[in-house]
């Protein structure tokens, strides 16, 4: 058997690590975690801690770790077929199967799911299929895609453009052109303190508005957004927002795509996001929760009414241009069908919504009156608190200070995972949907020890 | 059970096929086929067909169909641990392991790898780390990546720049304007047929020359190619090719990206393409080959040059803003693992080498003379042939015709799966490794029957 420090060396010495400081990590100065197993809400690593993950991976392990069922039914297609393409109308049973039950399940009007690996190449593919949609419609200038700050659809080059956050911008040159940013409907960072929260919707409208004027809308192909905001801080949006952005989009013929990446089979107690706040997309961005992370797999459902366009384009045109060798690959396949069954028959989804509207109110409870707590926010089974200097003024910490992280790393110590969201002091959570009520008052009450005897 | 009926109508109703015509195989004008199952070289469908599959699904499954041993090691990770994330320092055994095996088998002065999905997301990584790369030195404008005509990187927005195919360009809006593109490699299709192999070479170097010199050198980053044009038409590079260019990228400061998607873990009868033409790379795109498509899997290796300008980055900079929920995926490395052990204990790479050279010999005896044959040429376990109307005059058909479409259906008709190129008439194959001699020949007599027999 390996050893843990050959392992060790072995990581240093060969492994680029995503999200990670290179260069401490080269030298030794950042702890290599080998994860081994897991079962349920909990991770085991090589050393035998064993961690409370509420953070579920990276909010994509919906049904928890160790489910046979799925892990029996990628064993299966492995021994069966573990590849063969899915390019000029190939299949296996699993794709197509899955293919339907993702369309049975999906949100009214839509018609089709291409299938990719994670949830940056689906929304590469999003982009492409907009740009291609308007060219067959004839309308080459209608290119631009609108964006929110804090967004999060990715980290390759567009679609990292697409993420409005700096951490995947610096150094990058990003965001490439045709992607512009709008207003957060960030309310509890809303610039006038003053506004209430239908006046702070007015003001994100108001900003969408004055950029499409700006841009001109003839320019303006697409608008992306997560239903609720994931990364860039776990934001469920301001009341009314989506209706009123929605008015905005049709009037000016935008496509609408929704980025359910996170929040798509049950994460806010709704199979879609979409359903939970009235949002009517044209395109839906799939990945973590159709496998839960077993496998590798993402997707773009796409609607009747680009589907349409679609086709026209490839009568006019020949077959389409677009494929990644590993698209539906039967693991992921198989995977997503029996995740989407589990999920069914053991009612995750549905508690999802009771769990996570529980963990949201205890921890609200116990931490809201904290003099640096500026916030408890959340829907679903995601939930987050922002940290901030001084509560009556909203001012925040120094980055530098690295409050946020530095909560997560206590209660990390504490036997709890949770997430030091990338921008701002914001400690996020996103458990697995099987996360029990006691489960959540574990959560609540170290998290509560650690905010409570943290030094300021 | 599940009907074929059944399954035919709900992939038509649901599932949009990469590469495919939409709206023909909506409206049931193109088969459905479900593969189910395989062996060696061979596939099996869901109406009892069985086929040779000389194009290794789309050159991936390099050992062959149907590894126990690949199916059990995923089965196995499966049960222990589908899946934790990589950030931060977090690993498993398998990935930390596959990371040493890549790097010990790699090119030399390779220093680290980061592991992504699928060849596009890799290539999509390597834009992002050249660009990263020359920010950290100082370099803002220093940007541009060169590719070739026909080069295949890939079919997202970047990595479809990349790619020098007009069917990934066409309706898509690309490539975009950080790509520029030279000559191919391509000595059969010369624009003047009195040159010889090296002035040829003279002329791809020169054509390379003027075009940095037209963009200015400190704006070109890097130059991508893959060591034998894939995609484009299986076309190994005229002698001295590589050497020459890599001369006048060494003096104008251009990294060098050897795209060994295809190539890599075996293909050519050696590890790695650049083994084999000499090649000194600066980044390493591996994908298909690394797990044999058993679960999908890609990768950047990066050399050492970069590494110790991305160390630096960090250090200035902190945590580099890249990465994929995805990143060496658990399933993934644990089938690179037992793959790479596979491919070492059967000795498939000497057997690429061998009944590769050995296939390819026979096809070109078979065909060469052929009047409408212009072109028979590979390296390794690739091999294409190409049509022309007129062999004195090296005159096309018009592609409107699809002679290389139709000679590959009348090869699937016969039992044996090529691959209809997409840009010129040209039928390719990539046969798995374990392909042998008898099944070799019989690829080179059902095609020769076919091309023998078919109505130019």
């Amino acid at each position: 058997m390996l050893k843990n420090d050959q392992l060790d060396q072995w990581d240093r010495e060969n492994f680029f690590h995503p999200s990670t400081h290179l260069a401490q990590h080269a030298r030794g100065e950042s702890p290599t975690r080998i994860v081994t197993g897991g079962s349920g809400c909990h991770i085991v690593d090589r050393e035998g801690n064993k961690l409370l993950d509420a953070f579920a991976g990276l909010y994509c392990v919906n049904v928890g770790y160790g489910r046979k069922e799925i892990a029996e039914a990628i064993a299966d297609q492995a021994k069966e077929l573990a590849y063969y393409h899915s390019y000029v109308g190939h299949g296996t049973e699993a794709s197509i199967t899955l293919a339907k039950m993702i369309l049975d399940r999906a949100p009214k009007n839509m018609s089709k799911v291409y299938f990719g690996l994670g949830g940056s190449d689906a929304n590469e593919t999003n982009v492409k299929l907009i740009w291609y949609y308007n060219n067959i419609l004839g309308r080459p200038e209608k290119k631009k895609i609108i964006s929110r700050w804090r967004g999060y659809h990715g980290s390759g080059l567009m679609t990292g453009s697409l993420t409005g956050l700096e951490l995947f911008h610096k150094k990058f040159d990003l965001p490439l052109e045709q992607v512009v940013h709008t207003e957060a409907p960030y309310f509890f960072r809303r610039e006038n303190a003053e506004q209430t929260e239908s006046e702070f919707v007015a003001h994100c409208v108001a900003e969408l508005e004055t950029l499409i004027s700006l841009e001109g809308a003839d320019t303006i192909a697409a608008f992306i957004g997560e239903p609720i905001l994931g990364t860039g801080g776990i934001v469920p949006p301001p009341a009314g927002y989506w209706a009123a952005i929605q008015e905005v989009l049709k009037k000016h013929d935008i496509l609408l795509v929704a980025d359910e990446v996170v929040t798509g089979f049950g994460r806010l107690g709704t199979m879609f996001g979409s359903e939970h706040y009235g949002i009517e997309p044209d395109l839906i961005t799939i990945a973590k929760g159709m496998t839960s992370a077993y496998a590798p797999l993402s997707g773009s459902i796409v609607g009747e009414k680009m589907w349409t366009v679609l086709e026209k384009g490839t009568d006019e045109n020949g077959p389409i241009g677009h494929g990644w060798t590993y698209s539906a690959h039967p693991i992921g396949a198989a995977a997503g069908v029996a995740n989407l069954n589990l999920i069914d028959s053991l009612g995750l989804i549905e508690n999802a919504g009771t769990v996570g509207s529980y963990l949201n109110v205890q921890m609200r409870q116990a931490l809201h009156e904290h003099p640096h707590v500026g916030d408890v926010r959340g829907e679903g089974m995601m939930c987050a608190i922002e940290f901030v200097a001084d509560k009556e003024k909203r001012n925040f910490f120094d980055p530098a200070q690295k409050i946020g992280p530095q909560i997560a790393a206590g209660l990390l110590e504490k036997g709890v995972i949770g997430r030091a969201m990338p921008q701002g002091d914001i400690l996020g959570f996103a458990p697995p949907f099987c996360l029990t009520k006691e489960e959540a008052d574990e959560v609540v009450s170290k998290t509560t020890d650690v905010v409570k005897s943290f030094s300021f």
